[in-house]
């Protein structure tokens, strides 16, 4: 957890005046998750992902469960930050073993899942092997979530942003109760990672499927996070920035509620409205 | 270029009271990137990018070129949108053809590149091969850029983006000349894809390396935006908001100048302060 933030000398322009002093950033580093069968590593790399140091885990297992890779916590044997090949060690590799019945994914040393700082997932050649299938239905899930107590949570997510409010650079998701009770927090230079990091720790702690919860993420929802949220079985996303057609489309089929531009009192609900009451 | 927003219906809620209204949203669809040798379609897919349509065809050379897959223009004798196998076209296939001395990328049908809305660049298994090489070296690049000249450009930026200013939802960059005149500006839901189809026009015009220009982007600065100016030659990348610890480390080694936090007077110079002047 020591490296979520960096400080480093900058020099700062004011009015025509300029001035070297201290800044503190967002770090980013590439994670290489390795997956393969239970026993002794190393196992072959599936995926880079850039993402900000810190419950990198969660964010694997996150990774490989929003993908369809893995299920439940029974599929992982292990899962460890190891050495890699850095001297002296970074922490930026995680290996995941599997269980004996959980097919290994196809990996090509060559050609390989490589996800940025603000990429969701990689490694897919055509359009229809973008959409991923949950196990998790939420169509019909009854939850319901008073619209004053949205307006409340991006409130709430702030004051949980220790990394972003020293920053400024860091995206977060959170995980909140229908009565805006913050459930867990994750800040990350990747949203994606942001909410892999929650479905992680979800999927690590027996909580999936996390119906009756809502997903607030810091900034706009596009397709691999609404992606993401139908995968955990969330029944309703919000967004404090615009969503995509794409995401929009998604929540739409798959029953899920996608509240976006939830700023103070005012927020735009484009799918399932039975959810938000009055 | 029809479908850069669309119309959507929507429920607003404001202080208590709800009202179904129309809204625009940002455009979002997957396209997918075909490469091979010249000669009759179809080619192999190589990626899937998350992406607003419009300027398809240079954000699918932007992305070949930032990815070092070819260098220049000759490298490319067709590029079109085909029609891919949906009913009715949807346009969101690119097909490139190569010239007989660009080696065609290895492609392997069931992993591939894949690049959601947000991301840069997918499709590599280790940590080292996510860094690619310029052949467009801005170190002692001779470029200065008045800090008042830095200044205005977020202004200029902003009224150059009409899909944001319709939706609130799209990532602009923009390139501009040290004088501050806008060159080219370009949105899309992905960042990284806005800087690609600002490069891949670059490209197509005969205009790399972009020596002597300043590409402005919307939001942060992270590793990819840095390696992907970096490899178009472009000396100074200005950031309306913060960078991460990667994209400073990008810019220290290569010798390009990062600003970011740009707004109003104030900016933060992470990178080649020589550039820029008081």
């Amino acid at each position: 957890m020591g490296r979520v933030t960096v400080r480093r000398r900058v020099l700062r322009f004011r009015d025509g005046v300029s001035a070297e002093r201290p800044d503190t950033l967002a770090a980013e580093e590439p994670m290489e998750i390795r997956v393969g069968p239970a026993g002794p590593a190393p196992r072959p790399p599936l995926a880079v992902t850039m993402r900000t140091p810190g419950h990198d885990i969660d964010l694997a297992l996150g990774f490989l469960f929003t993908e369809g890779l893995i299920g439940e916590p029974g599929d992982v044997v292990s899962a460890a930050l190891c050495a890699g090949t850095d001297t002296p060690n970074t922490y930026n590799v995680v290996e995941v073993g599997l269980a004996a019945h959980v097919p290994p994914p196809a990996t090509d040393p060559a050609r390989n899942f490589y996800t940025t700082s603000s990429c969701g997932v990689c490694g897919k050649a055509s359009v229809d092997a973008v959409r991923t299938r949950s196990r998790f239905p939420v169509a019909g899930e009854p939850t319901t979530v008073a619209a004053r107590v949205l307006a409340d949570l991006p409130d709430r997510l702030r004051a949980a942003q220790r990394g972003f409010a020293r920053t400024g650079g860091l995206h977060a998701a959170g995980l909140f109760t229908p009565a805006g009770e913050l459930v867990v927090c994750r800040e990350d230079v990747g949203r994606h990672n942001a909410v892999d990091k929650v479905v992680g720790w979800a999927l690590r702690d027996g909580r999936l499927p996390l119906r009756a919860h809502v997903l607030l993420v810091s900034g706009r929802a596009s397709f691999e996070l609404a992606q993401k949220a139908s995968m955990a079985g969330i029944p309703v996303l919000a967004a404090v920035s615009a969503p995509s057609t794409l995401a929009v489309d998604l929540a739409h089929q798959v029953g899920m509620t996608l509240v976006a531009f939830l700023r103070g009192t005012t927020m735009n609900i484009y799918t399932g409205p039975e959810r938000i009451t009055g």
